[in-house]
């Protein structure tokens, strides 16, 4: 399927490069999926390397590029950006889209196991291998890859960055999900996708997959302060214990009175992005 | 009014600094409004100077805020940034919420005089006096005040400094409806706010206003080349015309490739804080 060009839907100049919208037909999810993509000016000349976004509950691809500014920076660096939606579209599963925290715009970034979810809910083989294969074939960019995102999204850089060595040059994340096993989001979703054997969890958390991680990418995290979510969702002090328990690199840094708005996330995505210039950029 | 302080809605920690969302009764407009301000670092510690931002067509006080981009500048320049509603709310008069392009979300920054308008669309008296005079009371900033805005918050920056000379320090622009007189836009707003004679109209057009200015504050202006409002709607040539005729100073700035969007607006905002900041920190 990725060798069918994506059709443009939607195209914004944007600090001298563009943003642009596309949609295809997803093999992992077997639905139409949306994408964004900010080509920097460097991108009209020689490819780019490319940092892919996550976004957390109820966003789509839209959130990240309306609202955190990295557009900036990433015409500034010579760095793509690539947003993909959270879940599968279209679908009308039975009880898909009755709260806010499963199903549609909850994807979690996991592959589901259980029905009616396994047929689409595989938004993990979208993200880390669909998804990258379309966008270098058909734009200007490079196999040099770096992953973020926000709270589910972060959840869901981390898990995509531990169970892939290599594939990604860098990761970081605000206010992720740490340890979804352990919190009500997580626990939630798992079970709708997953099952309720929580053996079956441990794949697709952060802080199991830490303890059992053959190599050790640096992790970057910025957690809010004042986030309504940080104590019952999402747990920092779990991927610190993790990190610590198994000599994992970690810079975890709390950020007094940040919440868990896209506010935060402008507040702090240019120390991300040039964090992953950085490696990215790396001969 | 002013005296009673503003309720306090929503408030975010945003680059060091605070945007803040409140609510208020207004006498201008016989209704509550919502406002929003951006407090930067600085202002812990000393008044700062206030740029207002007027937006355009079915917006509210959230657009830019959430799009713009702006706050990062501000927090730099340690300036503050009020942006109000586009409109009254919550009056449900007859024939209010049928169109975007009148009515809510469409007050164009000026006195109705028909009725039923006149009793609330007075948009021009609360962004001129009540506003400021409420910031000022209640916020800590100083008296220098500067106005920009988008499309018809555009049109409502250029109006409210042209016919208030040294209320403002400085004025901006991004993609305005320059001569409201004369577009779709302006014809169907002044005909049902204003009435059907085009000499009530004078007073609320840039262009019309710059012919008997008296004084010549400098107007920055940014335009996208692929605006699809432009030629019917914008007419940037009119306002060229106007202070070409009148020696009115113009920085009228073409910028190929971008659109009506809020891309465009976040691709030069940096431009314009900086513009009203040079004039702002002016003794």
């Amino acid at each position: 399927m990725s060798n069918i060009a994506p059709e443009l839907i939607a195209s914004n100049k944007c600090f001298d490069g563009w943003l642009k919208r596309y949609k295809h037909v997803s093999t992992a999810t077997g639905t139409e999926m949306v994408f964004a993509i900010y080509l920097p000016p460097q991108a009209q000349v020689q490819p780019v390397p490319v940092v892919y976004w996550l976004s957390g509950l109820t966003c789509t691809d839209e959130n990240f590029m309306q609202k955190a500014g990295a557009q900036r920076i990433a015409a500034e660096l010579g760095i793509a950006i690539v947003a993909p939606d959270t879940s599968p579209r279209g679908t009308d599963l039975p009880g898909e889209h009755d709260s806010y925290d499963f199903g549609s715009g909850a994807g979690f970034y996991i592959n589901a196991t259980e029905a009616p979810w396994a047929d689409h809910y595989r938004m993990y083989d979208y993200v880390t291998e669909e998804l990258p294969t379309l966008i270098e074939q058909h734009f200007p960019v490079t196999d040099k890859r770096a992953i973020s995102g926000h709270s589910m999204g972060g959840h869901g850089a981390l898990i995509c960055a531990l169970k892939n060595p290599g594939r990604y040059a860098s990761v970081s994340a605000f206010a992720p999900i740490n340890n979804p096993s352990q919190c009500p989001w997580g626990e939630k979703a798992f079970t709708g996708y997953l099952g309720t054997d929580p053996e079956a969890w441990k794949d697709w958390d952060t802080c199991a997959l830490i303890a059992k991680a053959d190599s050790k990418i640096p992790i970057l995290v910025d957690q809010g302060g004042a986030d309504d979510f940080l104590t019952e969702q999402l747990r920092p002090e779990a991927l610190q214990v993790a990190c610590t328990s198994a000599g994992h690199p970690l810079e975890l840094r709390l950020q007094p009175g940040y919440d868990h708005s896209y506010f935060f996330i402008a507040s702090f995505i240019e120390d991300h992005l040039r964090y992953h210039a950085r490696v990215l950029m790396e001969d």
